[in-house]
């Protein structure tokens, strides 16, 4: 009988799942709606249920733990807790209704982007890497940190909100409900604004003029920008200078080996990469200069947060052997 | 025979150094010039003959390790690298030269900021914490980060660098080379600067306005504000207020337990601290809201450079019993 890991990715929109052994492979996985489940309980039921119809398409197994990636997800607790761009208010006790389910094992969570450091580090390119960073451009920007081989969670969990610190003060209002926070600039949301920014700006055709701010997603903007759509290439080389500005400041911080980037705008290359790697070494402070890598996730196109969850709970399965 | 460590702080200006003990007590200190030795080994060889004379008014005792806290010192190497503020240019071998001074025992450098970190732990308030951050606010600024309980060095050792973050990319020159770097607003330099800005700015009297910039001193900007000064007073409030919407940022990184704030300026007390905490807290995204301390080092007025490096050698000691 193998054994398994049940690895939860909780987005906005949708929940995905993976079945997941030791080596990191994915033997089975699935998805679900997040949205429409006001009550925290009723989705609980749906994402098991829709686990259990993916189990029975695997030959014999058992599943020995879980490990959840949710946004604002809180490694101590097992909470998620105060999450925007979920319809669950103040604080979801995660874990602790999921034990219900999934009995006498561990069940670990963590915030999504922690998650996609800890399969970075598992099964991705910072393999032997102590010191490192992922981010995650989605919806907003997530950002995983790990220092002397440990995943920085903080005093209270909530360590590594990297794109809620400052660009500009007088800058675009943010979910979070300040202002100028790096995730209104860098994210898929971000690129989004860039590019409605720059059709005020300039005069130009571009493919991007026929398309609502509604109907606009990063994938189209690194589609058009692939293509050479001028308005969506600026787009990229304004997110990337600003990445890139944020990015020296993080280095201070931390002189981490490297630096990932993981989310579908990554799929544009270098056209985020070099304006990222240019503005962040003319930013940087001497002694760091020409040290630091900046990388694509070696996960990138898989679900780095479904694979770095799985790998939280085999790490706490060894230390239970 | 009473064993101790010998703690050494080099500062850009003197060499502070004590005879430190397990409990942290300083049975005897010292200070020699730092500055005026251009040759690094003449620098090491009246360091060490100023270190023997203060011990012959010691009592039968032996050095057992030595700890060193020095600018741009680097903990894995046991070097100084291109210190700005030193005279030595380039790489000076620091441990290995002060091993042939003091052999067969451990030999532990690490920068000034770290090592009041490590002796914020040992011996000041942060005893029992795992996760929060020293600034030393001296000529430059400096920041020793711990977290999960270990100082983060990162990947070459320069971690920690905060106040080389960026306040303002059209503002003050920095002595790093660049513009705008934290330390040239929150520094005992930086609120020298802010001060002359102030005088531009106002009109009103000031007792500072008799003073050259060259003999002006933090010390006399704490005075002044203490007494009532006008211009003082808004020096530390706009010092303030840069440091704490900084430290909203640097609290979004790491999610501290606490941030300790030491050297001369902050024996202004809530002139500085009041300003900072506010805006602080009205930056910080709302997950952190009202639960990072912000406090005085508990080695406030004492050595915790020394105390701190001679403390990372005792654990070096402990290590090897």
């Amino acid at each position: 009988m193998q054994e398994l890991v049940l690895g939860i990715d909780v987005g906005g929109t949708n929940t995905k799942f993976g079945l997941v052994n030791k080596e990191g492979d994915v033997l089975a996985e699935g998805s679900c709606k997040t949205k429409g489940f006001p009550i925290f309980k009723d989705y609980l039921a749906h994402l098991v249920a829709n686990v259990e119809e993916v189990c029975t398409s695997l030959p014999d197994h058992k599943i020995v733990g879980v490990g959840v990636g949710a946004p604002n997800g809180n490694y101590y607790r097992g909470t998620i807790e105060e999450a925007p761009n979920l319809e669950w208010e103040g604080t979801v006790y995660f874990t602790e209704e999921l034990k219900g389910y999934f009995k006498n094992m561990p069940v670990i969570l963590t915030n999504d982007a922690n998650a996609a450091a800890i399969g970075e580090m598992t099964f991705g390119k910072a393999q032997g890497m102590k010191d490192f960073i992922v981010f995650t451009l989605g919806t907003g920007l997530g950002s995983g940190i790990v220092a002397n081989g440990e995943v920085i969670y903080g005093s209270d969990g909530f360590a590594g909100e990297i794109g809620h610190t400052l660009v500009n003060v007088f800058g675009r209002t943010c979910g979070c409900g300040r202002k100028g926070c790096l995730e209104t600039y860098v994210s898929a949301t971000g690129i989004k604004r860039t590019v409605y920014k720059l059709l005020a700006d300039y005069l130009c055709d571009s493919e991007l003029r026929g398309v609502s701010f509604n109907d606009l997603s990063g994938h189209m903007i690194t589609e058009a920008a692939l293509k050479g759509d001028f308005i969506a290439e600026q787009a990229f080389e304004y997110t990337g200078r600003v990445l890139g500005m944020k990015l020296a400041d993080t280095v201070a911080h931390f002189s981490p080996e490297a630096i990932f980037l993981f989310g579908g705008l990554v799929n544009a290359g270098d056209l985020l990469l070099k304006p990222a790697k240019y503005h962040m070494e003319d930013n940087m402070l001497r002694n760091f200069k020409g040290k630091v890598k900046l990388l694509v996730s070696g996960l990138q196109n898989k679900n780095a947060a479904v694979l770095g969850a799985s790998s939280l709970a085999w790490k706490e399965l060894g230390k239970n052997l």
